[in-house]
């Protein structure tokens, strides 16, 4: 799959690395493709750098790994999504990390989806830490990766990225679910940071 | 301990037989104790029956397993709950199950927790469904029983309680975590319920 990250921070580079060893054409998207911190992550990862516009146009998916300040200049940057899967991993965090900027009579997801219009957006890789996108193996078990989107078929697309991470794919459905994805995210950031739990752990879906 | 739980639905009485079971005196408080569903729940669980105002003067602990849009009622019929540990479950679930009516800037806990002014709540046992209350067993796993509160003393006492049901007991620290554990509540039922997986699922926290 041809894969566009937007954002080189940890959460793009855990997911790009992980699909580069999946056997996935990443690129990061980034404002200066030549800027050290850039070229850091390129290498660190083996994915390709290219501007934003660029890692979008080229992409079959784009993922949207960017800060929720800057996520609505991103869909911009990134020009024409129409058709486009685009997976939003944001999370509407208050500076300071205390809350939600964005309660569940709305979620980030859903406006994601109704600034980038004609997109597929698929909220995923929101609800844990970019620790967990580069190993979700937790002793016999992996870690879930809950997601949620209108379209069918990009949900499909999304289960097989989550997939090749190594994560246990839990698909919520409609990009509604966001709402209640952006707050399991603040569990797991209040657990891991203002509990002291520290962020190796993760959310697991037992079935029995 | 002494526990008067507040409402005989499913999750009160499963809350009744886990902890009769673990030797806690445990009264189901009731708006009519002589009715025939009350008597059932008695029976199938072997706790005590009295009028709500009873089984929250005779608790040590008040755990309120009430449909939300009684859940205020039922404190105030509860009369004096200063210094008592009242243990909310509730979800502010909208009618239709499709959405919370408290959104993440506050929480049914947090409202809770003004409405029983000098009571020491905790929000506990919302997240997951009473099926998992009777038997939080996933082969060699428990589920996760998230609870938080701001009284630490209380919610050591709740941890016994979670752990008395075989949960592992994940402390979420201030009330104002319930802000995330109610949609936490809303991801489960939204995939027990619409997306089909059934009540046999359950969260749980990995740590590695």
């Amino acid at each position: 799959m041809r894969i566009g990250i937007i954002g080189a921070g940890s959460v793009g580079k855990a997911l790009a690395g992980g699909w580069v060893r999946a056997g996935h054409d990443v690129t990061l998207g980034v404002r200066s493709p030549d800027a050290a911190r850039a070229l850091a992550a390129a290498s660190a990862t083996g994915a390709r750098l290219a501007p934003v516009p660029d890692a979008a146009a080229g992409a079959e998916v784009v993922v949207l790994a960017t800060p929720w300040e800057a996520t609505e200049d991103a869909i911009e940057a990134c020009a024409d999504l129409s058709g486009k899967v685009v997976v939003d991993c944001t999370n509407p965090l208050r500076r300071g990390l205390d809350g939600l900027a964005v309660g569940t009579t709305d979620s980030a997801g859903e406006r994601v989806g109704r600034w980038a219009a004609g997109a597929r957006v698929v909220k995923a890789f929101n609800t844990t830490g970019a620790n967990n996108m580069e190993n979700p193996q937790y002793g016999d078990r992996a870690a879930s990766m809950f997601f949620c989107g209108d379209d069918e078929a990009a949900r499909a697309t999304v289960r097989t990225l989550v997939e090749d991470l190594g994560f246990e794919a839990v698909d919520c459905g409609p990009l509604r679910a966001a709402r209640y994805l952006e707050p399991v995210a603040m569990l797991w950031i209040h657990l891991a940071h203002e509990r002291g739990l520290g962020r190796e752990i993760a959310f697991a879906l037992l079935r029995r």
